[in-house]
């Protein structure tokens, strides 16, 4: 294959570690980056850190920039540059220079097609208004931190109770600002059962954040161009900037553009290799879909470990290689002040819906060993299916230490573990550390009474 | 078997843990315990931080006391007897009352052997004088904080550089005291590899223990029955007070009396159920064997985490359920200061006994995203199988949160995943608590280019 030249479509986690591995791979290869943003390789999930003023340069929050890959890599990744349209049939891709506005065509001999996702803004009335702001790219990150040194606000509302709502939530009450969080559903992180999500709403609540569940947003008041308040079904509340972490959706718009029959939640569907339905034509990133290991079907999960992995595989198979990613489990984690959410594989909703026939428990226990200081609770909750007894799913709220043994419940899921299996795993121990049934352990014979 | 009398020789995790578990499942069953200490259930683990004054008062370390298992659970638990003898034809323990010294015979239908392992105390010169301890027990524990108080030491001398020898070096130092540490080998924490034992070396001179490698100790100086120094080959170091940390020993005298042919370390031979070789006698805990599922060849590994599986396990077949223990794979781990220390699975000298082709790679993370306040360095070490490229086994080393990532990796060995499955787990991510790659995950990644 050497020779061929590989154009990457977007500069972010998946193109990037697309475009790396092949370079590793194959040092002749001519590898061209079209990225629309003027920033490559850069932690998004590190924006509400650097918001909030935990991180207080944006700088460490870029990977590599243009120039390194240029200069270390032999990459030659185009800044401000979009792709606007995917000629499969003479592969080529049409170009953008957003400095220039001129537009070409670029040929390629493979395409990679890692173009990301974008937070939904809902056509509501208002919505245009200065001072809304929805957190993708570390360009949108830098708006929203230059808007609250511009509008100083003293009054904040979060759209959305998903992991950047919450996150977000957390770094406007670390600035000191008054927090309203909405969301249209009866809890925030609609990724957890309701029982745990109550958990979470209890703990922001703690913290500050007033909660208004089981309220749509149905527009906003602007005076002079200028948000003013977030309206809801019940009442208005007032804001000066607001911030909608209402999901994302994938940015697959060109893919479709191109004949690719969109999939879930209008992700592009890819085999495990990462190849699309269109001959020389990949896609990798929070613009694709997943397979789902739990549920057996095709997800549409936007994370950076799961775009890192998916460019990883195309850059393999790219490069000439052989790959496979063999898929998620679901697996998140956050942190809101001294609280700690974590899940894996299927929640209640999904298992009902698949009509597995599961039982659950929910147990809390301590970080630590209960004489051990500065241990708190923890609250795990595993599913299980009937029968068979595999593990289908686990969510974690506590304090400090607890969500990381969500990686024991992950790599459970992956090996496709029984709860009895988990409740022999030799798992360390050590007071610091955990009691000596591990917390997950300890959820798991609950669960295996059960059964 | 309603109506069985079951007696169980050991009154901690293993024979609580059954003891318990036959309650739970058999209401009516005779449950006789006997306990030489004074104490039941207690967490020899949380010893060193008693000790140490890390933990305050000694009772809640107890986790059941024999009035809570008699009163709660109707266990008949008497403390402060000691069986001496097995006579497995006669199905009938002798049982010394240590109060009153009197001796008789008590018959059982089944025997649980669950007496724990004993520190190894060396018979050296001068090894029975006043300040020089083991660590096991509660008493023992006991004992030595009495001595912190009666001796007032100003310096001590940890013999042995294992887990309890380095949680009791930490201990002393926060009590203020000159600590030094003798071990006959060439690094501390011999289930390390020397490259990853030198981290802990490090740490250990950075908190201010001064480390004596390559020295055996040979006999301890004395004056009129007080323990004074401790001498080596190469010197003599003055000390007021002694601490053993040689390794344990499994109290299995007993069960070689009754016929029973001991196995790995003097350790008693149990099968997936708990049973020995002869018939209504099972054994669990820190007496017992254990099957290592990576190496496949029986261990014998002293820890509360395997004595209380191994225990439920025998409970549950006490009490006419099946249950297997599915053996362990050696993962332990340990807090020093702010250093955390972890390992599953087999080491090079393992590797190298086995006869096992294997390659290893060794890499340096961040507990947390670079740019996110807090982190520090993580070095994780892998060994995989050449050819299968199946996870052998995993070091850790680092600050804090660094350590139970070893559970990934235990996880990972009980479903006998490669290095390859390794690398695409769908594992957390969030700033505050891992890079984008977990650490385990890069360190996979280096082994399989290596593969």
């Amino acid at each position: 294959m050497a020779r061929e030249k590989l154009v990457v479509i977007g500069g972010d986690a998946a193109g990037m570690s697309a475009a790396s591995k092949v370079r590793r791979e194959d040092s002749g290869r001519e590898i061209l980056v079209f990225e629309r943003s003027p920033h490559t390789s850069y932690s998004a999930c590190g924006m509400p850190y650097y918001i909030g003023g935990v991180v207080e340069d944006v700088e460490p929050l870029i990977a590599r920039s243009p120039q390194k890959f240029r200069e270390k890599y032999r990459i030659d990744a185009r800044i401000r540059h979009e792709v606007t349209e995917i000629d499969p049939k003479k592969a080529r891709v049409r170009v953008a220079d957003l400095e220039g506005k001129a537009e070409r065509w670029e040929s390629y001999d493979q395409l990679l097609i890692a173009t990301g996702a974008s937070p939904f803004c809902p056509s509501l009335p208002g919505a245009d208004a200065e001072g809304i702001f929805g957190l993708s790219t570390l360009e949108s990150g830098l708006r929203v931190r230059r808007a609250l040194e511009r509008l100083s606000p003293r009054r904040v509302v979060v759209v959305g109770g998903g992991y950047i709502g919450l996150e977000m939530a957390e770094a406007f009450i670390r600035l000191g600002l008054e927090v309203a969080l909405v969301q249209h559903g009866p809890q925030v992180m609609g990724t957890l059962d309701p029982d745990m999500g109550k958990l979470l709403s209890d703990a922001l609540r703690e913290i500050g954040v007033a909660l208004f569940l089981e309220e749509a947003a149905t527009g906003f008041e602007t005076r002079e161009g200028k948000v003013r308040g977030v309206v809801t079904e019940q009442r208005t509340l007032p804001a000066e900037l607001v911030l909608l972490g209402m999901g994302t959706r994938p940015n697959s718009a060109l893919a479709e553009a191109a004949g690719i029959a969109l999939g879930a939640r209008k992700a592009i569907p890819v085999n495990p290799r990462q190849q699309t339905q269109l001959e020389n034509i990949w896609a990798a990133g929070d613009c694709a879909e997943s397979f789902h290991r739990v549920s057996r079907r095709p997800v549409h999960i936007a994370l950076g470990t799961v775009a890192n992995k998916q460019g990883t595989v195309a850059g393999i198979n790219l490069a000439g290689g052989y790959a496979t990613f063999p898929g998620v489990v679901g697996t998140a984690v956050s942190k809101i002040c001294q609280y700690e959410v974590a899940r894996t594989g299927l929640q209640e909703t999904e298992i009902r819906e698949i009509g597995l026939e599961a039982v659950s428990a929910t147990i809390t226990s301590k970080t630590r060993a209960g004489y051990y200081p500065g241990g708190g609770p923890v609250t795990v909750k595993l599913w299980a299916e009937k029968g068979s007894g595999r593990l289908l799913g686990g969510q974690i709220v506590g304090i400090e230490g607890a969500a990381k043994r969500i990686d024991v419940l992950a790599t459970a899921l992956h090996a496709e573990l029984t709860i009895e299996q988990l409740i022999y795993l030799d798992l360390s121990y050590a007071p610091p550390y955990s009691p000596v049934w591990d917390p997950v352990q300890t959820a798991a014979r609950q669960v295996l009474n059960k059964l």
